[in-house]
């Protein structure tokens, strides 16, 4: 099930950048599960990854491969990516395992083991099937290309629970030239923010020097992947990678900045929400718009707590117009001094809540018809100041039951 | 669907406690929808309510109530409790319902209308159907009785989603002579600490002034109702109320004062995992025991980290032995300079983790008996101090999904 139509968008080719896939028979035979992306010398990488403490493995290892290429000025610019096995809660082995990935596509390549950055995704805990994951490097380079077709395979071959693959693209015209950036993610589940949620691979040909870069990454990651909740758990394994490859035109100037920033932000944000329309048995894509808050925090913070309710997810689920359990939820949300009085709350168009209660104006044919729409946006004003946030979420399904009951069989 | 075989106890009486009953038509015909506990003039009580900013206008009455007769040293001594309606989000009409109810029910009994405490239950945001209300108060008065049946009657007479009425009783041998506690519950969906998340009412014949008796109460619920989890969803509704009627014993003495508390907490926590066994579409019952954290607070939010995860709880549900989950989720809570390499974790008597992985012993044949049973026990040491914590929780079920996306039909 996903929510909305979506087809993996062409992607213009970037110079240097080549993409390959292999199908390793770690998650299921016949099926592209490694993927490597190789991009030039020239580039410059930045990283965001998960908060878990029992960060996976390859968390561990990339951090450490993009310190030493900064300290050594070299690129990252090989990208190891497997799905069907996280290489999480693998201790020591693990460890030792990821290493020895990132070592044995070095050798093929021909660069030095820490500008391979390995990334897993799939079930936790089981050790990595090394002697599959390494068979499958040769066809995965041999694949190689800089077409649409192959980011749309390793948009395919990095899928865990996810349908289809996820795309998004978009080019801007800054002062020097246009730039493009492209870029692939997978979710599903344990999809909850913090940079933990997710892979996403973003590349531009842009030119941008490092603490730009880092800063645009942050700056936009909170706007799109830490602004989205399938179900609120955080995964130990997840990344978002943003490069520049350095052969297209730079982004110095502040006009450049911010219209590449806009690009970049637009791109996120299509990559989350995409997450979201195809999370785990999703049948509704609901945008919780938080409004008039007192910090940015505290929007989010009410969000995320409408956002998590199960009983406000299933009653999206079956669209019913039970708009009391989104009442109850945003009264529980962690905010000091709440005067609900002067909380509002519309479904769509249709008035909810005011004066501390239902809306004078509400009927439920009003909230009913909303409800029964695919996309949904739940706007929540607390009459407290100044600050807003919106937050993306899925229902809570009988599928999502079944997907997350049934996902090592 | 419920856990774990509990046939509703045979409840002694206690002098001067009458419960009455009626089928008013607010939830559904035919079905026990309207309590009326009666306590004698001598009674102390005490309450405690939910935290939900949104808190219902029968939480807010009995509250005003309680004050006014604690000033007058008054009992509040009727209890009108109604389901299928919960009086929330119902603003200024809603008080106005709740406060024509109290004043109905004092008139035909004979009592100041601020000695009659409202409890309703239900659906959100729909006015409470007065006249039928009103109507019912009569038969309710009319079929009070001490016996144990009249209890049965009333924890049925309160139940919305549950299964099954719940009660436990209790009696403890003081200096003075035994004293009886009985209590009566419900729960369900909504359900989540910070008294916030059921209905309980419990009643004792023992002598106990009154701010022992607040005392008592906090303590108890602490380690009951505020240590349960169905779904993280904290209620706009819910109170925990206990009276002391002052016919027998009294508890006064240090260690009278010790065997009274813990015959209290095992009527709290009876119910209190009373309504865990019958959670909506529960088919587990799972006991979380966080320890060796730095903090009581730490161990908590760890167990509700964990208790709360969608995918813990579905990996639960289809007994699947997918630790990893719960290794992830323990590695997402909020703890400061978590070392996850000090981190055990067993389910029941099997070790999943140590030394920041998979234990070595582990087997998925040890850990899938342990799953496939109905109560299952996970214990995660924390290696960080002496503080330790217990929460129970049940699974997420196919069930919870149906009853709560037709909650309303």
């Amino acid at each position: 099930m996903a929510v909305g139509n979506s087809p993996f968008p062409t992607m213009p080719p970037l110079a240097g950048v080549r993409l390959g896939s292999a199908m390793a028979g770690i998650k299921k035979p016949g099926r592209r599960d490694m993927v490597v992306i190789e991009l030039p010398a020239s580039a410059t990488v930045s990283g965001v990854f998960t908060l878990n403490a029992f960060c996976a493995a390859p968390v561990s290892v990339a951090k450490a491969h993009i310190e030493r290429c900064r300290a050594e000025r070299k690129a990252p610019c090989y990208w190891l990516i497997n799905t069907g096995n996280a290489n999480a809660g693998t201790g020591e082995r693990g460890l030792a395992d990821a290493y020895a990935s990132c070592r044995a596509l070095a050798e093929q390549a021909g660069v030095a083991e820490h500008q391979v950055l390995p990334f897993s995704t799939g079930v936790i805990g089981e050790p990595l099937p090394m002697e599959r994951l390494l068979a499958g490097l040769a066809p995965a380079l041999d694949s190689k290309g800089e077409q649409s077709e192959a980011w749309q395979h390793a948009g395919e071959g990095i899928l865990t629970t996810d349908t289809r693959a996820k795309g998004a693209t978009v080019t801007v015209q800054l002062s020097g030239g246009s730039v493009t950036i492209n870029g692939i993610t997978k979710g599903s589940g344990m999809i909850k923010p913090n940079m933990a949620t997710m892979l996403g691979f973003v590349v531009t040909d842009a030119t941008i020097e490092q603490s730009l870069l880092d800063q645009l990454l942050r700056e936009t990651v909170n706007g799109s992947f830490n602004c989205i909740t399938v179900d609120s758990d955080t995964s130990t394994n997840d990344a978002c990678m943003l490069a520049a490859t350095g052969s297209g035109a730079a982004v110095e100037s502040k006009a450049d900045i911010a219209a590449f920033r806009e690009a970049l932000q637009q791109v996120m944000t299509t990559l989350a929400q995409a997450i979201i329309r195809d999370g785990e048995g999703a049948t509704k894509f609901v945008t919780l718009q938080v409004e008039a808050a007192q910090t940015r925090q505290e929007a989010l913070d009410v969000a995320f707590t409408v956002a998590h309710s199960p009983l406000v997810k299933t009653a999206l689920y079956a669209s019913d117009a039970n708009w009391g359990r989104i009442l109850a939820a945003v009264g529980r949300a962690p905010v000091d001094d709440f005067d609900v009085s002067r909380v509002v709350i519309d479904l769509g168009d249709v008035r909810l809540v005011e004066d501390g209660g239902r809306a004078s104006s509400y009927t439920e044919a009003l909230g009913s018809a909303v409800m029964a729409q695919e996309e949904i946006t739940i706007r929540i004003g607390l009459g407290r100041g100044q600050e807003s946030a919106t937050v993306w979420t899925s229902d809570l399904s009988h599928d999502y039951v079944s997907i997350n009951a049934d996902y090592r069989s």
